[in-house]
């Protein structure tokens, strides 16, 4: 059975503008491959109501699970749970579970609970919610869409609390081969040895350093004994350049 | 007038799964906020003949110019040219100017141009090449779709040549303020702020480091002295908590 598919949808104008370097996307890739999800496609759209849920709704109709990062804050370009209530359609309002989370954690901290920040209780009809061991405003999930902040401590605190609820595929096995040979002439015996082994992925990723030219060859698939042997193929192709 | 618009679409396995973090999104957006160009959607497609013609069709009939990186290698996975052929409905083949290109660089550097290498001289109808500096293999401009290559190196150094020859508009101007206060305390302030000043855009950067809480509002516009203002009035707001 092919694993459970995925797809992101980060949000924010500061990502775009080149301001703000993302670190979600690539955190997410990676707990997703461990956990056995393919991540098949990423968007980033800026803090714009339409684009937001436009997006959304080609994402979650395409693909098994959508993880969105961004946009869920006490400001006024905090709009991603409005586009997501929106996209699906439902009803949105703070909602007493999660006023009362920010009521504790304004309490605790001396905080005060202000309209701004009450706007972090607000959630769509019909969702449940995901904790925030950091900041207390919770993330939410509905149907197959996982709303979480941008923030990265948060956003790897609200994934680690999904994830697991989440039904896994095999988590793809990968082997890595150096070889220091110009991608030109690895290309064709590694492109005989993908026709032979169609079961599994083969990439190529050249480097030039130091003045040494080759490429990181690295193959993925479910079947460890089938990477194992295909890995130790191109190794025997090139005895002279590899490096482990 | 507003300023033209961008998209990117970035092609890559390995960056969906978590291997690679992509680098050329950031570099990209900085460059084109410089320029006067604003990027407004991004999508990252793994490398599959369909899904990068169809992301390629969707985005270059929504946006100025799109920038593709990644996928124009040697490889059997270096599939985006024939992709961005088929996406325009031009026929692809060998072209003796990128074959040329190709030749000289591997006599100089005494490589051979073998079959593998022959690919990157495939270059869709009707494109421009667009110049390789690093290693010789061109990248190319057809409609308004710029096609360059992964590797942050020879990507920057491709967009360095496509981007002189883009009309920009104004890049826009902006000031930060690095605020000591809860977000939520800044949010009703800022977002009046926001309703005074409707031509700029606000961000807020909530942050939490070695105990201190608070935010770093960016205010971003094409009128200088419309951010400066909004600036001054924001610092106003806060005497006590504002460090630049």
């Amino acid at each position: 059975m092919p694993n459970p598919t995925a797809a992101m949808l980060v949000i924010g104008d500061e990502i775009l503008s080149g301001r703000t370097r993302d670190a979600n996307m690539h955190h997410l890739a990676g707990a997703l491959s461990r956990h056995g999800i393919d991540l098949c496609e990423v968007r980033i759209v800026p803090d714009d109501h339409d684009a937001i849920a436009a997006a959304l709704n080609a994402l979650r109709d395409k693909w098994a699970h959508v993880f969105t990062s961004g946009g869920i804050g006490p400001t006024h370009d905090d709009i991603t749970a409005d586009a997501v209530a929106a996209a699906f359609g439902v009803a949105i309002d703070v909602r007493d579970d999660a006023r009362a989370l920010l009521e504790q954690h304004y309490e605790r901290s001396g905080g005060e609970l202000n309209a701004a920040r009450l706007r972090m209780a607000r959630i769509p009809e019909g969702a449940c919610l995901i904790d925030n061991p950091i900041s207390a405003a919770p993330g939410f999930s509905i149907g197959n869409v996982h709303v979480m902040a941008g923030v990265p401590a948060i956003f790897e605190a609200m994934l680690a609390s999904v994830l697991p609820g989440l039904t896994g595929g095999t988590p793809l096995y990968s082997q890595s081969l150096r070889i220091e040979r110009g991608e030109g002439e690895i290309a064709t015996p590694l492109s005989g040895l993908a026709r032979e082994f169609p079961g599994l992925s083969m990439g190529s990723y050249p480097f030039q350093r130091d003045g040494v030219l080759g490429a990181q060859i690295v193959i993925r698939g479910e079947d460890r004994a089938a990477v194992d042997a295909a890995i130790l193929r191109l190794a025997a192709m090139f005895p002279e350049d590899v490096r482990r």
